[in-house]
């Protein structure tokens, strides 16, 4: 297999993953080739195997790639505050970081059923590490008395669920605005897990 | 096309849906054929259109079926009550729907973009019909003191959201009896909305 060097290689990978995710998410992982996916490209099917081993590398990737993406973007926020603020802080980030991307939301939920063990078991460690940022949040507060939640793994799943669905209704061009609804289910989740 | 009557058509009609959801739900609508679906109900493809008019029917008809499933089991359950009560008995009510149903919870979300717009606008209408029934309770609690919440819509939207996406990781051999998983979220939900 070639190795490929440069500003080629480094646009044209992301840009291979880009047409799998958009095919995935339209057709589903098992109704798409790795035909349609170079076409998609405008390469060869055979060129196609110098940038992902086989289609399932490909969605793999793709799924790590939307875990890395949001672990990355948390750590990279402000760090400290009181319990409370740092769930109004995931909150807001949580929305705003999954509406920026629906398709790799809702291949990564979709898409589970297609891992192999190995790699299911891979993107699930990646998703509890991020479910772990949360649960230490409202551990947090449960131990300085500023939350109240029976169970802290529960309220965790809770959340998530209630903040990722806006993904499947929310459009920026629509009657509400992103700072509006943050606004309106932090208000929500805050009193979800009052003390 | 023949038009079949007495128990063998009635007990056939439940088993061609059956392995369409199943099949759709483990590989995508996509990436089934008439003929798959013909094979994991034993019969030959040609045979499989005495049952249903093409692939898009029978999906429609699985995802209508879904809807008017919970709709009619919402309106058999006892009426009246407080506001507080009837949030109480939806939440209860929708878990354990939903609990029952994982493959048409999971097929009701991930197919909607495989659905024609005509089929598609039938589906969500229902889908709002359902979503209204727990608006109408917020309304009334808003209405009358027992609740605050300043967007009963999008209250709505984050309440569905956060308890159908218990389908996602309970089971039922799991550490948490769906007694203690309704209660827990009944206990979030109750705050969520309070006055």
């Amino acid at each position: 297999m070639a190795r490929k060097t440069g500003s080629h290689a480094e646009t044209t990978g992301p840009r291979v993953r880009a047409a799998a995710l958009r095919l995935f998410a339209q057709s589903g992982y098992a109704a798409v080739s790795m035909r349609q996916i170079a076409a998609e490209v405008g390469m060869q099917a055979g060129a196609l195997y110098t940038y992902t081993a086989d289609k399932q590398t490909l969605l793999f990737d793709l799924m790590r790639e939307h875990m890395a993406d949001v672990l990355e973007a948390w750590a990279a926020q402000p760090q400290g505050g009181s319990p409370g603020e740092r769930l109004e802080q995931f909150t807001r980030f949580h929305i705003n970081h999954h509406l920026d991307r629906p398709e790799g939301v809702f291949l990564s939920y979709m898409e589970l059923r297609n891992l192999t063990p190995k790699n299911f078991a891979e993107i699930e460690a990646l998703r509890r590490s991020y479910e772990s940022e949360l649960e230490a949040i409202l551990i947090a507060g449960q131990e300085n008395g500023a939350f109240s939640v029976p169970d802290t793994r529960l309220a965790t799943m809770a959340l998530i669920a209630m903040l990722t669905g806006i993904t499947q209704w929310y459009r920026d061009d629509g009657r509400l605005s992103r700072e509006r609804v943050q606004k309106i289910y932090w208000n929500m989740v805050r009193r979800a897990v009052k003390g």
